[in-house]
Parts: C-alpha cells; structure tokens; sequence
C-alpha cells in the first residue's frame, strides 16, 4: 500500500465523517446518514468520471464502500464528541481537498484536457462531494459561502498543472501541492479571510 | 405483453402518481407537474445507467412516455379522491419499488459487476427517483426518514443475487424477490417500524 | 464568426447573467457566483450531452469559459442597475431560450432520435440550466410556476423538427423557430398568461 493510497482512503474517510455529521444533525435514519456519507464522498469523482466519459472509479473499484462505512461508523460512535475532535477532522478534510484535487488534475492531464478543464475537474472533484450533501439535506451549499475552500482548491490544481508541465517528479508535486492547498486552508480558517461577496437586493 | 412488462408499466404509472401528487401540492404548473413526474419515474433508472456508461433507457424506448402522461392525468383528475386511493397508490409504489429494484440489480449481474455494486445499483434504480423528486420540489428527501423503503430495496437486492447465483429460474426469481421486498414494506408500514436514527445538535 | 455563433455567445452570457444575479441576491462568495453562473449557463447542455453519451461539449470547447466570466463581470458591475435593464437581459434570455432549444432538438434529430426524444432533448438544453442554477441556491424551480417558459421551448422544439422534416434551409428553421420562442415569451408576460395549475392539499 503506497502514501497515496493512505492518503487516498484517508480523504475518503474524513469526507465520509463530514457527510455523516451533517446528515445526523438533520435527523436522517441510519440508511439517510450512509447514502450522504456515500455522495459526499464519491460524488466529486463520480461527476467528473461522467465528463470525462470515463468509467466511474467506484463502480469498478468496490473497495471504496469499506472506508465510507468506517467514516459512517466513527461519525455515529462519536457523534457527540466531535466537538473535540473538530480540529482532526477539519485536518482530514483539509487533507482529503488536497488529494482530490490532485487526483481530478491529474485525470484532466492524461486526458489531454485543456489546463483549464483540468483545473475544473480538480475542484470538482474536490469539491462537488460537499455540494451534493448539503443539497440533498436541503440547504445551501457551504463552499459557496465558506472561507477560501473551492478556492484552494483551484490555487493547488493551477499549482499541480505548472508543476507537471516542468515534468518534476510525481512525488515531489503531490507533496507540493498538498502543502500549497493545506497551508492556503489553514490561514484562510485561521484568520478567517472570505472571498468578497457582492450582492444586490434589485429584484428582476 | 409479457407479465414483466405489465409490471413494468404499472412501476411506472405508480411512480408518475406519486411524483405528480407532490408537485401538484407544491402548486406548480402543468409543465411542472409532468416534470417531477417524469424525473420520480425515470430518474433512477437514468442514473443506474449513467453510472454504468449503458444507453440511457427512455432514450431508445420512447414508449416510457405514455405511461408517465397516463399517470400525470390520474393524478390531476383524482387529485381530491387520493385520499380515497391511497392504498391502492401504496400498493402500486410498493410494486414500483420491488420491481425497480430487480431491474436495476440484474442489470449489474449482466454487466458482471461485484455484488456490492448490483446491490447498489438495484437501490438506485428503485429510490433515486423519489428523492430527485423531492430535490427538485426542495423537500429533504422523504426515503432518508420514512418506514423502511430503500432498505426493503436492499434487501430484496440481496435475495435477487443470492436467487440468481443458484440459477433459479428467472420468473421464481422475479416472483419471491417481488414477494420479499413488499411484504417486508407492509410489515414495515403496518407496524410503523423505522430504521434507528441516531442523531446530534453538536455544532463542528 | 457566423450568426449562430454571436446567438450562442449571447445565449451564454445572458444565461450567466441570469445565474449571477440569483446568486449575487443569496450573497454567495464570488466563487459561487461563478459556480451558478457556469452551471446555469451550461447545466442544460451538459445533462443533454450525458443522456445521449456525447463528448460534454464544454469539456472540448473551452472557449465557453470567457462569456460566462464576462456574464459573470457584467452581473457585478451593474447588479444595483440591472432593474434598468431588466428589458434587455429578459430579451438575451429569451434568445438564449430559442438558441438552446434549437441546438438540443438538431443534436436529436442529427442522432436519429424519435421526435418526442428530440423536443425532449431541445427542452432540457433551453431549461435545465435554470433548473439546477434554483437547486443550488435552494429554491423551487422558477420555471415550474412561471409564465410560458419551458412551453415556449417545447413549441419551438416541434416547429423546428417540422421545419427540418421538409428540409427547409437551416437558416430560415433557425430564425423561424427563434422567432416563435422569442414571440409565445415576449406575448405570455405580455398578457402574464400561465399554464393552468391544479392543486390539492390532501395527504397521501
């Protein structure tokens, strides 16, 4: 098992954890809680498969339903306690954004795909999970709202891309760019700086 | 016309009844009306075969359309007596999920997918439509809360496979899977069992 | 550049701009604002393109990106003006409605899909977009209780697969249909005529 299979099961657990949390706090039953855990986890992946018109990578690899049910599994135990653990779990997170954005780039690459649809699969991928959950719990979706989060995501895909284009070693440029979107998040979360927001009450 | 096909369209008029009573009490307008009744109908269905890169099934079966029109026009002529119908509505749904549920997973087993996937596959093809349904009428989706409904789906999923794996013959198969699904659905509705919920008001 | 292609650019930032100012009203950050804007501009043809397993067209065609980035900067420049020009935006919108539907009804009509399929396919690229760009900002679609919308579409979708049946020139199909969308909009808010509405409080 390499890094970025640990790495890769680990985006997938924290996710699972996130889409959990949101759909315990709604008051879904145990199977409601599993399905968003499922989408939250798979769906980022799943749309940008579609794009693509590539075979969608849960389907043919059914090893992803372990790690979602672990993350439903820690979500349900410690739910009253995550409180605590908030701080590891946005690290997991944090972490899982990092990777699925790698890995959404780095598809869009070996498609062939023009740099800036790479960049869109990479945060799709990243980011699409969180989109689905919150509209299948009916609300708006938090990263439309949230400090820098889509945002990293796109810093670290354009980063990912420069990186690749200088052909520096595959290693060297996940690291890179995990860093490049974790660091981002970090200061972002910690002096909670938001994209500006301009708005209108004109109706139309 | 084979049975399967008398149970097929029935699936189908069912779920167009049930997609159109919802839209028809959110108070939207002809068109729609036929729309979340054309999505509760085909929309599981449409995803199963997205997923699985198949031909979209109403797309080269163009006769999925009177049904659903059939539906829809009960649905609005009956709209004040369905309290009378409901029954029969439940039974009809019910019919729709059991049978949804055997086309969606013996799919998986002709495309030699893992059982996993079949499973999943069947419980999409039965439960996405409904919850499509309530997306678009900005409902958390009703099969996250209710009486055991996509679980009777998985079940009935996993009897299927374990039946096909034995090589019964296609029609016993059918048949007990039908059985199975429905009477764990009324047993389900009779005795107002649900699945556990388990939930927190911790903020993260 | 010809003539179908300053239509399809106008479509594009005009249903941007749509999108934008929806978001800019539920005071998204900028990247949700782009994030609506992107999906109301390109959700329906997107759908289309998934359902009938068609390369995704903006996935090829990246030169889609710059209209809705300029539909997106026109939003928030003029979001506190855009009451002044509600006429012209309401007008880019309805050509946008004619355009799209046309291109989705050709794309059937070039893949020998059965005429229903066809007005299905030209309907879902004029309206989808509008559809997904209310899902995410959590409201009910718009264009299920407003005025002639998508019935426009429809009408324009029939007419053109009739124009097309007798091999009229592609360019008086083109603007005839146009013409009928853009005239059954412009005399439906006119007159603010409605498609009938049923409703029923009942439980079921």
């Amino acid at each position: 098992m390499s890094i970025f299979d640990i790495l890769d099961i680990t985006g997938v657990v924290a996710f699972a954890i996130s889409g959990a949390l949101v759909a315990l706090r709604k008051k879904l039953d145990t199977f409601g809680v599993f399905i968003i855990a499922f989408a939250t986890s798979v769906g980022g992946g799943t749309l940008r498969d579609i794009l693509i018109d590539k075979p969608v990578f849960w389907i043919e690899n059914v090893h992803y339903f372990y790690p979602i049910l672990l993350g439903v599994l820690l979500a349900i135990i410690f739910r009253k306690k995550l409180r605590y653990l908030s701080r590891s779990l946005f690290l997991f997170d944090t972490i899982g954004l990092g990777l699925y954005t790698i890995v959404g780039t780095e598809i869009g690459i070996n498609y062939n795909l023009h740099p800036i649809i790479c960049i869109t699969l990479g945060t799709i991928s990243a980011s699409f999970g969180g989109v689905i959950r919150d509209i299948l719990c009916n609300k708006i979706p938090l990263i439309f709202k949230k400090e820098i989060y889509a945002t990293a995501s796109i810093i670290g895909a354009i980063v990912f891309l420069i990186l690749s284009h200088y052909k520096l070693d595959q290693r060297i440029c996940y690291i890179f760019t995990s860093f490049i979107v974790i660091t981002i998040r970090l200061i972002a979360v910690r002096f909670n700086l938001k994209l500006p927001t301009f708005y209108t009450t004109a109706k139309i």
